[in-house]
This record gives C-alpha cells, sequence and structure tokens, in this order.
C-alpha cells in the first residue's frame, strides 16, 4: 500500500520526468529507508535511474558513524551509488542559529551541490507535515506557514509526504526492513518532541483522519498562498522602476493582503528580518505615500519622490563591524 | 486595560459609529458581563446607546432561568434596555442538528429580529477564536476554517476579540463583578472542551503569547480568504449567463485555487453540501469542459453546450418527500 500511495503522489504531483535521476536522502531512519526501498523498487516501472546520499552531522559520536555504515552497508547490497557528507555541523554554527538550523542549512547545501539536474528525495511524511504545521502555528504565522512542507520545491521532492509515519513503520515491518534511530530528530528539537509525542495523540483522538485532513489543508493553503504570491510579485514588477526603488502611486491602493506580501518581498530582497510589525509599519508609509521606518540595525525602508527603497547606512555598519573587531582582539 | 483593549478594538475594526444602537448579547457568564460593563462605561465617550439581549435556551431548567433572572436583575440595576428570548431549542431540533448549532441558529435568528438598524455585541474572546480555529482544523478545513471568528460581520461585531479570557477574569474580580457559569458553555461540546482544557494549556507551555499569535493568523488568514473569494466572485460574475448558468470557457482555465472557490460558491447557492472530494470532481468536469456528478441526492451538477448548471430531479425529490410522509404517518 505503501509503494501504490508512493507511486500516486509522484504521479499527481510530476515528481519525476522518465530519464531522472533521484538521490534519496537516507539518514537510515524507517523513513528514509522505507523510501529508498520504495523508489528501488518503482524505479523501472517509472524510468528512473536511482542513488542516495547521507549527511553524517557529527553530532552523536560513535552513533553517527554507525548509521553512516549502516547506510554505507545498504546501498552497497542494493547495488545503489551513495554521496556521503561528512559535516562537523558544531564548526559550522553561527550566531543565533539553532543547532537544527545549522544542520538543515548545511544539509540543504550539501543537497544542492550532488543535485544539479538530479532530484532530491527526502523522507518527510504527512506526519512531519501535520507536526510541521502545528509548530508553525503555535510560533506565529501567516498562511505561508499553514502550507506546511511543500511536495516538490526546485529539485527537491518528497514522495512519502501523503503517508504516514504508521504507514512507514507497517512497510518496514512488512518487508523485514532494518533502520536505526532516525538521526534528523535532534534531541534539542523541544517544540517538535512536545508536538508529536503530546498534542498530536490528543487531536487524533478528536480526529483518526488528522494527517488526511492536515494534509487536505496544507494543499489549499499552498495553492492560495501561491496564487496571491504570485499576484503580489506582479505588482511588485509593475512597479519597479528598475533600480531597486518601487513608484508608491502603483502600490498604495492595493489590497491590504497584497501589499503585505509585496513588503515582506522586499524584506526578504534586502535581508530585513520578517516581522509582523515591522511589515505593519512599512504597509503604513506606503499607504501614506511618505515616511521612513527603520526595521533593523543599519537599514531603512523610506519614501522620497514617491518612490519606496531600501537604504543601508554602510558608515555606521562599517564602524559597528571595526567596533566588533576591535573588541574581539 | 480591558476597558483599553476593547476601545481600541472598536475603533481599529470601525465597529461603532457615533449614534449607533449596540445591543450586547449577555449570557451573564463572566465574558458577556465584562462587555456589558465596558460597553457601559464607553458609551458616553463613543456616542453610542446601549441594550442588551438574553436568550434562555431552556436547556438546563431551574438553572436557565436563574440565568435569565440574574441578567433581568443586572440590566435593571444599570438602567440598561433588555430583550429576552425564551426558546425551547429541543423543540426546534432539526435532523443531523447538533445541539449546540442548533441553539446557535435561534439565537442568531434572534438577534436578526431584534438586530434591525442596530449592532449586536457578542462576548467572544481571543480564546473562543484561538479554540475555533484549532477545532477547525482538527475536524478538516481549508483557508475559511483558519480566518476563525469575524470582528465584525453584518450587524454582528466583536468588541473583546483581541481580549483573552484571562483579561476578562481579571476585569471582573477588579471590578467586583457578579457572574454565572456561562450558559453558552453547552456540555456535549466535547472537543472544544478537550481542545480548552488539554490542548490550548500545552501550546501555551510552549508559547504563553499563543492567543496573540492565533489572533493575528487569523487576520491575516481573513484578509486572504476575503481577497481570494472576491477574485472568485467577479469571474463567476462574468462567467454568468443570467440563467443559472455560467460558461465553461470562462473558468476552465482559471487557477486552482478560484476555480476551488467558484465551485464551492455554487454549490453553497444550490444548498449542495461542501465537501472536498465533490469540489476536487466538480472542478475536473470544469477542466475538461464536459461531465456531470452528482454531488447530493436528487442534485447533479452538469456541463451542456458548454455551460455549466445545477439541475435538481424534483420528481426523485417529491417521490422520496411522499414516501417519507407515507411512513411517517
Amino acid at each position: 500500500m505503501l509503494r501504490d500511495d508512493v507511486k500516486n503522489t509522484i504521479q499527481r504531483y510530476s515528481m519525476i520526468k522518465s530519464g531522472d535521476t533521484v538521490i534519496a536522502a537516507v539518514s537510515g531512519g524507517a523513513d528514509s529507508v522505507a523510501l529508498l526501498h520504495v523508489l528501488y523498487s518503482l524505479q523501472g516501472e517509472l524510468s528512473f535511474s536511482l542513488a542516495a546520499c547521507h549527511v553524517n552531522h557529527n553530532l552523536r559520536g560513535a552513533e553517527s558513524d554507525g548509521d553512516e555504515m549502516f547506510v554505507r552497508r545498504m546501498c552497497r547490497m542494493m547495488d545503489i551509488p551513495l554521496y556521503v557528507a561528512n559535516i562537523k555541523v558544531n564548526d559550522f554554527r553561527q550566531k543565533h542559529d539553532s543547532l537544527e538550523e545549522c544542520a538543515r542549512r548545511l544539509r540543504y547545501g550539501f543537497f544542492e551541490d550532488i543535485g544539479k539536474n538530479k532530484l532530491i528525495a527526502t523522507a518527510h511524511t504527512a506526519s512531519d507535515n501535520c507536526e510541521t504545521i502545528l509548530i508553525n502555528m503555535v510560533r506565529g504565522t501567516a498562511l505561508s506557514g499553514i502550507c506546511g512542507i511543500p511536495a516538490k520545491r526546485d529539485n527537491i521532492i518528497r514522495p512519502l509526504l501523503y503517508s504516514t509515519r504508521e504507514d512507514v513503520e507497517r512497510y518496514c515491518r512488512e518487508n523485514e526492513l532494518d533502520f536505526v534511530t532516525d538521526s534528523t530528530n535532534l534531541s534539542d528539537d523541544y517544540t517538535r518532541n512536545k508536538i508529536r509525542h503530546k498534542i498530536v495523540p490528543l487531536l487524533r483522538e478528536m480526529n483518526p483522519a488528522l494527517y488526511g485532513a492536515m494534509s487536505r489543508l496544507s494543499d489549499a493553503a499552498s495553492l492560495d498562498d501561491s496564487y496571491l504570491d504570485g499576484v503580489a510579485a506582479q505588482l511588485m514588477q509593475k512597479a519597479g522602476c528598475g533600480d531597486g526603488k518601487y513608484d508608491v502611486n502603483q502600490l498604495c491602493d492595493a489590497d491590504e493582503c497584497i501589499l503585505r506580501r509585496i513588503v515582506t518581498m522586499l524584506f526578504k530582497q534586502n535581508d530585513i528580518p520578517v516581522s509582523m510589525s515591522a511589515v505593519d509599519s512599512c504597509v503604513k508609509i506606503i499607504r501614506n505615500k511618505q515616511g521612513k521606518i527603520n526595521p533593523c540595525q543599519f537599514k531603512f525602508v523610506q519614501i522620497r519622490k514617491k518612490k519606496l527603497f531600501v537604504v543601508t547606512d554602510y558608515e555606521k555598519y562599517r564602524r559597528n563591524q571595526c567596533d566588533g573587531f576591535l573588541k574581539s582582539v
């Protein structure tokens, strides 16, 4: 049944074309072992080549190396080419970076390196998706957070996204597959563990079909969100003056939800952290066709001569960097 | 502080204009007693007239009558005109109607009767809104369910929607206000009680500012949802042929999220129950510009000569009604 579900998902979302090369990201946990096994059994039928990759994050000493050995052995036995990245996550950790966030960043960097002209398949399930949506909700989000984990984005595909963790576990039992404890379940991820082990079981008592309901919500929200992003991008392009400036006369009458999206895009393009209050302030100056806000250190969003643009106070920025350097000497 | 919050909410959402008459819906519980008290203290400043209404649902015998007496006494003491509806909810209950749903329908019918050219203020709080969104999610919803409780719809306003149940309780303590156990908390509402007493406390351990986060999500979702509904309504009108039929050539290339909304609107206009699978089937025949579906007994949605319309099989419907009548004799 998992095999059929995965095949349906691949076809419904046009994830794989005949002749593609798919690299399955395999941690060695039940989800990714099942993913590799299902893709292995589908490669003839759907005419794609299969490879695997593994990231050793070096976060759990000998256990991490054991996982790597496990994946190496499995791929050798199945005669599947394997890419391995050995990353000391702690060496790359930046300020304000959670361990999970840093590991994720490095992992997707590796996927980008090896995934040129290839597809990367990750083992995210409907259970992960449900948890992600709830986590985003609890932490605070707009529609984008309700979209959850995308089934397909650039060259990343997620064939297990409409199957649950139970489906995966049953598949592993039925096919007598060995697996290790999933090394991506970093123990410091307090919120996800609480959602997974406390909240979700209670919600499933109320609706045993919770995962399906959340998948449908996430699908509907994704359609809505990408439509609205499209409308916003179009208007932003139309208002663009070509020099990083935007004609406020074209923006000031836009619907609130479109204008909020345009401001969010402007912030992201300029590495300004997106907070609801900063977005609201920026929407306000656009509606007024004048004003200036300071959404983060060294950066200003301002309107002059009916044009909206972002300014960085490089002088102050350099002074601060220099101060930082002097202090660290 | 509750008074300031309520005043801000009223002004931000332009809920009340000078000269308006506001009827507060008062069950006698803490939320509605606080609402009445705050509105009473704001009526001079915001220049509106205040009245109250109470619905005795007759669901808890003497206790229901006690609540009614409590509200009557309070309004007499405050010299506030009071409308009372005495409804035997159980007499009005229809097939497939939950007790809560039926009470709600009757209550809002009463609001409509007394609310002509007046505003009805209900005492829904940010806590209710958060619970409602979670309930909708668990039961299965699209974006519309994430919008939660609207701050304003037609002549219904909800001045407490950005204040929490704790804010209300503090206000009642500080102002030494008496209240009864809220009679709208029908005991058969299993899901809401579970969400309120088990889920929300766990989520608030993860984020103490949960209610604020959910209010912002609900605001953002409402803006998105009403924008998308507007786009859909516009296209539907454009495709309308004036005889309840729609030109499929105008609809078939619409974005998925817009087309789903159009189908949902068509279903609602024709009293067809909205389910995701029926909506999906209908979207499919529109994309194919041909076909016929049977989303519920006696009703068909079909496309003929490139026009989409709903047909009711009246012959079969009458026969069935008649059978039902004969059986009930």
